[in-house]
């Protein structure tokens, strides 16, 4: 029997225990479900046979030694940060590790040692990053294999709503952190464009979105990544010409999103003085240059557009020029921002999220330009089965599968590039709904 | 005999050195210039009979005790992160201290001791901070006196070009700090208008820039600066309504700027890749979004401009457009701007710099609202004897003999707020040709 460790029991946990409950019999695996709430983990595993939920602090060094000496594989669904305190044990211990995050340098550290202890550290086994990787990859693979030379690549994602849930005039809500959505995409997005490199500074990433369309979800539009140039070496496509990553929104929301941006209300370096009493018009009159205009003229104004264009509907739904306080003490803009966006972009209980995400290459083969377009959406069916969960959560529990059942012989701080990794995850991924759709054209 | 040190013999203390000499005599002082270039010094002392120039490095410890222990008064004119370690000795040796920089946080820190010692370090003694001080305070101890309650106070101040040497299309050249200038404003301006506080951030800070119009010098732009809020409580007008401190530039220049802002041209924070081989179309290229119009359009477009608006001249005249090559390894965004700007904006032999100041203050008095205009501008003779070095040198040079003769009584950390101080420094600085006239008018 073996037995599989899962630290953290959250929203994004779901998808990967129901998983693992699922198939514990036929592989013969003990689930222990370890987080700070018992009742949480309780709530995750539902007195399953082979589940166990217990109450776990990972921060005690004792505790966290006893545990991972129980399990064969570890599996971290912790915050960001603290992955490495966990895989370090794992290392001690040789013991495998998984998590859906990206390698972080203090994870890197551990790769020598794992290797050397033959223990593989699999890091980036979500969606984005990790679905993202895989099915790339794939492509990539195919591509070189019958002699392709890749000259562009770019690859989408986005966690939106589904059309049912995607009504309000923004379509947009938070389906993942909302600190995240607020403050994203702060510095410079790097990236590619036929030979030339590209930054974006902050104040113009959501003035010119790239535009693109999905099998039966329409149209979208998108703005670029902080770093697309690191996946050059990930992917083992050093010399590409042009390489994009970016995030997919519905059509409009950028160009309003951008009015945040440039007025400054995003921005998280600072307090605002006496911030919870002001109304959400005061708030925004503090950004705003002085003259004797309305609030509503001058913020028209600052985002050049006139007052009465169709994109002040958007504000307005969010009551941004009424007298509603914030109530939040000692609140940055972005914060204050936050708490706007949060009365009205919270997900209701049967609100249902959509996973998207596209990646389209272009490469040249006997003289001939290429263009293949690979599309994945995935809805989400409640608010604890949601795409994001789902996503997140699966490829994570077949590459435990793998592991168990030996599948998988890479050592080391790894991410899902290899073709043992990607070929098995992406077509069981395909039994389980979530697939990719390829449109292949020439390219002028 | 009284002995002066004066430490940093650049060329803002050109004209301290210069006052500080002729009035050697009189008052019997002896002038010890120090600086790390031995020539340098002997240049500015040319051999004059109280004056003596030397080889000094003010990190070496003996030396700057051996020194201080000579000096009845040390003048730092050395750059702003390293008044602190010549104020500390001062200190301890008893010895009063005199700099043109802000007060740091390090300097704050000796007030307690130089004043338990009776021993002042009097800072932000030069045109601004240091003018600007004087000549505000006065209006408001007046406004004060008389029983007026301060509304409204507007400081601007500019480092500019004479009207002979502002020929150029921006009108601009760098008479000081080019890094600085490049990279002014970055973060938030905080002022207050009206009894409402505001932010503006970076990428609105040149949107909107205010007018305002000097005698014989016609109109000028005004952008805010970074901090105005604090010299409420310096000014002791902690509960004005709106205050707000600004850098005065000739119309226009600020939209243009802007155009750099908005890119990303001004960012320090990156290297830019091969940035040698760059030529400056591509510099601008590289902040560009993707599609297939001329860099020109594109450019035109991000700055919301067409492409034949007269503003374009702006750029075209700086070669923006042009195939010249950066020739700057290792470049950030900023230091190339800085390279390309340096090309066209270097002061040439014969061009004159130009120092503006305005104060700008509502208060009522009787029921009736008054507005106080004052106004201060000095032109440079030439590029030793700039308008800058003047002014930054004079009130130095002015309150060093005051002190000498015991006309200042103030211990501690200081700035010139005190009317012993601002009354006998703006009266002489009136008969050295720098002095502000007044106009007074109902206001609305």
């Amino acid at each position: 029997m073996n037995t599989i460790l899962i630290v953290g029991a959250g929203l994004s946990s779901t998808s990967l225990i129901e998983y693992l409950l699922k198939h514990a019999e036929e592989n013969q695996w003990q689930v222990r479900l370890a987080d700070m709430s018992l009742e949480l983990a309780e709530s995750k595993i539902k007195g399953h046979t082979y589940g166990v939920a217990f109450s776990f602090d990972v921060s005690d060094k004792e505790e966290r030694a006893l545990e991972v000496s129980k399990a064969n594989l570890v599996i971290s669904m912790l915050p960001p940060t603290m992955h490495t305190m966990l895989a370090r044990e794992c290392v001690k211990q040789s013991k495998h590790f998984l998590s859906p995050s990206y390698v972080s340098s203090e994870m890197q550290i551990l790769d020598k040692k794992a290797k050397s202890k033959g223990v593989l550290l699999m890091n980036e086994l979500g969606v984005d990053p990790g679905i993202d990787h895989m099915s790339a990859m794939k492509i990539i693979d195919e591509i070189k294999a019958k002699g392709g030379e890749l000259l562009s690549f770019k690859s989408y994602c986005g966690g939106l709503l589904s059309p049912s849930s995607s009504t309000n005039i923004w379509q947009y809500k938070f389906t993942w952190n909302p600190r995240n959505v607020v403050t994203a995409g702060q510095g410079v997005a790097t990236y590619k464009d036929n030979g030339q490199y590209k930054y974006l500074p902050y104040q113009q990433l959501f003035a010119h979105p790239l535009e693109t369309s999905m099998p039966e979800y329409g149209n979208f539009e998108v703005y670029p990544n902080r770093d697309s140039l690191s996946y050059r070496s990930l992917y083992d496509i050093e010399n590409i010409p042009s390489i994009l990553r970016g995030t997919m929104r519905r059509s409009g929301f950028c160009q309003a999103w951008n009015a945040f941006v440039l007025l400054g209300c995003t921005d998280e370096s600072y307090l605002m003085r006496d911030s919870e009493n002001l109304t959400y018009r005061e708030y925004i009159e503090s950004f705003l240059p002085y003259d004797e205009r309305s609030v509503e003229e001058r913020f028209a104004d600052c985002i050049a557009v006139s007052i009465d264009d169709p994109i002040m509907e958007k504000f307005k739904w969010l009551d941004l020029f009424s007298d509603k306080k914030t109530g939040i003490k000692e609140g940055t803009p972005a914060l204050i921002l936050q708490k706007i966006l949060e009365e009205k972009w919270t997900l209701k209980p049967d609100d249902k999220d959509l996973l998207v995400m596209q990646h389209q290459f272009v490469y040249k083969q006997d003289g001939q330009q290429k263009k293949i377009i690979s599309s994945m959406s995935y809805e989400g069916i409640d608010q604890e089965h949601t795409a994001m969960a789902y996503t997140v959560g699966l490829p994570m529990a077949i590459v435990a599968k793998l592991i168990l059942q030996s599948k998988i012989d890479l050592t080391g701080v790894q991410i899902p590039v290899a073709p043992q990794v990607y070929e098995p995850v992406l077509k069981e991924l395909e039994t389980l709904g979530v697939y990719f759709t390829e449109q292949e054209e020439d390219f002028e």
